[in-house]
C-alpha cells in the first residue's frame, strides 16, 4: 500500500518464484533464497514490523513502558493519523447503501440527492452491482470534468479514465502492458531514488527492471534532468528503458516539482521516447502558499504540438489521499493520454479481468472530483473540514521542520506537499558500527531503537531508497496535532539521548 | 467480471501488446491483428455489445419497439436482476461508514454492534484507513470459522486465507506465482469447457496457456475424469501443465459436483502434480433439495493423508454471489492449503503490492460468515430474506426448465447449483447459414436477434467455449419472479418465430 507499514517485499522476479516453487513441488524442500540482497530486505523489515507487532501485544498486555501507546506514521494513512473523514463523503456513501436514509431528515438535502443520483446509474439502482470496466460513465464524465477544471481548462476525454481499485492498482497494470518478460533485453522502467517502494516491486514481479535515477536532496529534492540522463546511459547493455517513473508531490520527500522542470522531464521523455508515468496522488496536498500543484497533462498540452499530441502519458490520482484520505474505500483513476487506439484496447482487455472497480470507491471518487459548491446545504461544513486539514497540515509542516531541523543531526529539506518528510539522519560512527554488529541498515537500526524505546513506528530510508552512505527516516505527517506534538515530544528525547550513547 | 456482459477479451498474450505497442510507438502505426480467431473473438462481442448500447439509447430517446425495456440477464449480477440487498449487510455498512447510525435506535441493535465492533478493529477506528494485506485480522478469522463450519469442523487457519478486491483478483493473482512467462515450455493450466472465459484470459494474459477439458453435456455437465486424462496427454509437446482449474457449482453449466467426482478430480491433480484451483464462488447457490455443496478443502481432508497433507488447492469464495449478491463491493477470499511457507512468503509480498482489499468489501465477507444468529434482533428478518432467495431460486429453476425444454430445439440440463443456465440449441441449419453469411458464430447471430427483437441480452455459448458444432445460450437465472415471467414470455415468442423464420 501507499505508505504502508507492510513487509517490505523481496525484489524477486516472477522466474525465481516459479523456480522456487517448482522445487517445493517436486523436492519438498525450498531452495535457499540465492541472492544475498533479496535476504538483508527481507531481514531488515522482518525485524522492525516483528517488533512491531510483539511492542503492540506487549501493550495490551500491560507490560511497562515509557508510552501507552505506538505512534505509528510510518503509513501514509489519514485516518489512521488521527484525521475524520469528511462529512458529506461520509453521508453520501452510507445513503447509497441504505437507501431508507434517502428520506431522512438528518442528513443534507444535497447528500440525500447525490446519494439518489448515483444510485440511479447504478444498474439495479444498487451499489451491489457490477459497473462498466472503467467506472459508472456518469462518474467517469465527472472525474474527466474535475481534471478539466484542474487543468485550467486543457481538455480530458472520459473514453481515456479507468477507475480502479486504488491507484497502484492501475500502475501495476499499465507497467503490465509496457514490461515484456519475454524479450531478449529486459524491458527498463526508470524510478526515482528515494521514491515508493512497492512501485519497483511491481515492475520486478512483472520481470522488468528498475533504472534507478537519482533526486537532489542538496537542492531540495528536485528531479534534474542531467541524472535523467546519466541513469539512461547506465542502462545500456543492461536493458531496454521503455518508461518513467514520475511521483509529485514527492513521496518520500515532500519536494513539488516546477513547471519547467516538468517540461523538462517531457521533453526528456520524447526525445527518448519514453512513456510517462505521473504518480500525482498528492496533488491536493500542497503545503507552500505560494506554489500550487500543476499536472503533467497540463503541461504536456500547453507545451503544443508535437509534443502534446504524441509524448504518451499515464497520470494517477486516488480518492485515498489529500483531505479525503478514504484509503480503505480502494478508489482510484488512471487518465491516458496520447496512447494509440490499439494499445487502449488491449488496457481495456486487462482491466477487464478484474471485472470492475469497487463501486463505493468510485462515488468516493464522484465526490472528490465535485465536492459541495457555494450556496448548496452541505458547502459550509465542507469548507471548513477540508480548511482545518489545509491548516493543519501547513502547522504540521512548519513545527515538524523547526523541531528536527533544531535536532542536532537531523536535517530536512523544506516540505512543499504530500504526506511525508524525509529528514536526513547524520548517524554517528559509533551507531553505523553498532547496526553493523547486528547485521542491520544503520536506519533501520535506529528506526528500531526508536519504536523500541519512544514507541514511534517510522520507517527507514533503505526501505525508499537513498544513496549510499546517506541515512533518512520517512515520517508520515498528515496526523493531527496532537499526535504531532506528542511525536516531536517523544523523538527528541529518543534523540538526543541516541546521539548521546553512539556519541 | 464474473458473468458480465463485456466485450470479450482478446486472447492476446502479452507478448503481443508489446509487439504492437512498440509498433504503434515507433511507426505511429498499429499492427494488424495477426490471427483470425482473435479478429473473430473480438468482432463477435463488439457486435452484441455495440449493439445492446444502441438499443438501450434508441429506447431512451422512445424509437418504438416491441419491448419499453431490455432485459439484461448476460450478468450473474443478483441486484442488477431485480433482487434486494440483505438488510442487515447494508445496515452494518453505513453504520460503519457514517457512525452516527451506531447510536441511531431506527438501526437494529445488533447491526449497530457488530459495526461497532468492526470499527474497534479498523486502524484509527475507521473504514477509511488500510488494513493489512490480508485483511483485518478479526475478519479473517470470522471468515476461517465460518469455512471449518461450512466443513463439518475440518479445521482451517487464518493464516492461510487472503481477503482480496473480489476472488477473480485472488486467481489471477494466484495463477501470476503458478504461471512462468519465461520457461522454455509455456505453463499449462487446465481449464472447462463450457467456463468462465476471463478465468482463460487472465492464464493467457500471464504467458501461460490453457488445456482445455470438456464437461460432459449428456451426463448432466459431469467432470469426468477420463476427459482429463485426455486433455492432460494433449498438452503433451505443447506445454507443461501445473495447476487444474475446477468450477463448483458450475458457471455457465449450473451443475453441482459430487464428492466422488471431486474425489476423484484430488486423486488426478496427485497423480500428476497439478495445483488444484477451485473457483467455489457459487456454493451458497445450490437449488437441489436432496444435496448439499461440499467443498474441495473438505473432500481433500477427509481423503486423509497423504493426499491430504500434499495436494495443494487454493479455493476461492466472494460475497458477490448467493444470497449475498454484493458484487459492487469487491470482496473475495481465497484459501490456500498445503503451500510450502517460502511460496505463502511469495503470494503474500505478491499481493502486498496492491496494499489491501477494499474495507467495505471486507466487511461484507464478515457478515457473510457470520449472519445474525437465532435469537438476535436480526435474525427474523434476514432469515426471511435469505429464505425468499432460495425459494425464488429453487421456483426459477424449475420454471426455466420447464418452459425452456418445451421450446422445440432447446435443450437445458438439470440445474443443481449457481446463477445461470446454459441450455443447448439445435439451430436449423438455414440459421447456421444465415449466421456464416454475416460472418457471426451462429448463437452469437441468435443472440443478436433475440436482443433486437425480443429486448434480451444473453450471451452466446461461444463466449464460454463449447464443442464445435454446438451451441448454447447463457442467461442468469437469479433475477426477480416478474423478470423471469417476462423473459420466458419474451423468449419463448421470439424463439418460435426464429425456428419458424428458419426451418
Amino acid at each position: 500500500m501507499r505508505g504502508g507499514n507492510k513487509t517490505h517485499l523481496m525484489a524477486a522476479r516472477r522466474f525465481d518464484l516459479i523456480k522456487d516453487r517448482a522445487q517445493v513441488k517436486f523436492c519438498n524442500e525450498l531452495r535457499e533464497i540465492s541472492s544475498n540482497m533479496k535476504n538483508m530486505k527481507q531481514l531488515e523489515n522482518s525485524v522492525l514490523v516483528r517488533r512491531t507487532d510483539q511492542i503492540k501485544e506487549e501493550l495490551r498486555k500491560g507490560v511497562r513502558k515509557p508510552y501507552r501507546e505506538v505512534i505509528d506514521v510510518s503509513w501514509g494513512d489519514p485516518h489512521s493519523g488521527g484525521l475524520k473523514p469528511l462529512s458529506f463523503v461520509r453521508q453520501v456513501l452510507a445513503a447509497c447503501l441504505h437507501p431508507q436514509l434517502i428520506n431522512s431528515n438528518k442528513m443534507p438535502m444535497d447528500a440525500r440527492q447525490r446519494a439518489q443520483g448515483l444510485l440511479n446509474k447504478c444498474p439495479g439502482g444498487s451499489v451491489g452491482s457490477y459497473t462498466a470496466t472503467a467506472g459508472i460513465p456518469e462518474i467517469v464524465h465527472r472525474v474527466s470534468e474535475f481534471i478539466t477544471r484542474r487543468d485550467g481548462g486543457v481538455p480530458s476525454d472520459p473514453a481515456n479514465i479507468y477507475i480502479t481499485c486504488g491507484s497502484q492498482w492501475a500502475l501495476t497494470n499499465i507497467l503490465n502492458i509496457l514490461v515484456n518478460p519475454e524479450a531478449s533485453s529486459r524491458t527498463g522502467v526508470l524510478t526515482p531514488v528515494p521514491g515508493f517502494f512497492v512501485t519497483n516491486l511491481s515492475v520486478k514481479s512483472l520481470g522488468g527492471v528498475t533504472v534507478p535515477y537519482f533526486l537532489n536532496e542538496e537542492q531540495g529534492w528536485t528531479l534534474q534532468v542531467e541524472e535523467l540522463h546519466r541513469a539512461l546511459e547506465s542502462a545500456k547493455g543492461v536493458c531496454n528503458p521503455v518508461a518513467l517513473y514520475v511521483v509529485n508531490p514527492g513521496n518520500p520527500t515532500g519536494h513539488l516539482q516546477t513547471r519547467k522542470s516538468i517540461q523538462e522531464v517531457i521533453q526528456f521523455a520524447a526525445e527518448n521516447r519514453l512513456f510517462l508515468l505521473a504518480d500525482e496522488v498528492y496533488q491536493d496536498c500542497i503545503h507552500g502558499e505560494n506554489r500550487g500543484f500543476v499536472s503533467f497533462k497540463r503541461v504536456l498540452a500547453e507545451m503544443g504540438p508535437p509534443l502534446s499530441d504524441t509524448v504518451e502519458l499515464a497520470s494517477f490520482h486516488s480518492a485515498s489521499k489529500g483531505v479525503l484520505g478514504e484509503c480503505g474505500l480502494r478508489g482510484g483513476y488512471v487518465e491516458l493520454v496520447n496512447l494509440d487506439p490499439g494499445v487502449m484496447k488491449y488496457i481495456y482487455n486487462l482491466f477487464s479481468i478484474d471485472s470492475c472497480p469497487p463501486v463505493l470507491g468510485q462515488i468516493g471518487l464522484d465526490v472528490m472530483s465535485k465536492p459541495p459548491q457555494p450556496g448548496e446545504p452541505s458547502y459550509p461544513l465542507y469548507s471548513q473540514e477540508t480548511q482545518h486539514i489545509r491548516t493543519m497540515m501547513v502547522q504540521n509542516v512548519k513545527k515538524f521542520s523547526e523541531v528536527v531541523n533544531s535536532l542536532q543531526g537531523f536535517h530536512c529539506q523544506p516540505l512543499e506537499g504530500g504526506a511525508f518528510a524525509f529528514p536526513r539522519l547524520h548517524l554517528p560512527p559509533k551507531a553505523i558500527e553498532a547496526a553493523k554488529e547486528v547485521g542491520m541498515q544503520p536506519d533501520t537500526f535506529y528506526c528500531l531503537r526508536l519504536q523500541e524505546e519512544a514507541g514511534v513506528i517510522a520507517r527507514p530510508g533503505c526501505d525508499c531508497g537513498q544513496r549510499e552512505g546517506t541515512y533518512h527516516i520517512r515520517f508520515c505527517i498528515m496526523i493531527t496535532p496532537d499526535i504531532m506534538e506528542e511525536l516531536l515530544r517523544r523523538l527528541s528525547n529518543f534523540h538526543r539521548k541516541f546521539m548521546n550513547d553512539f556519541s
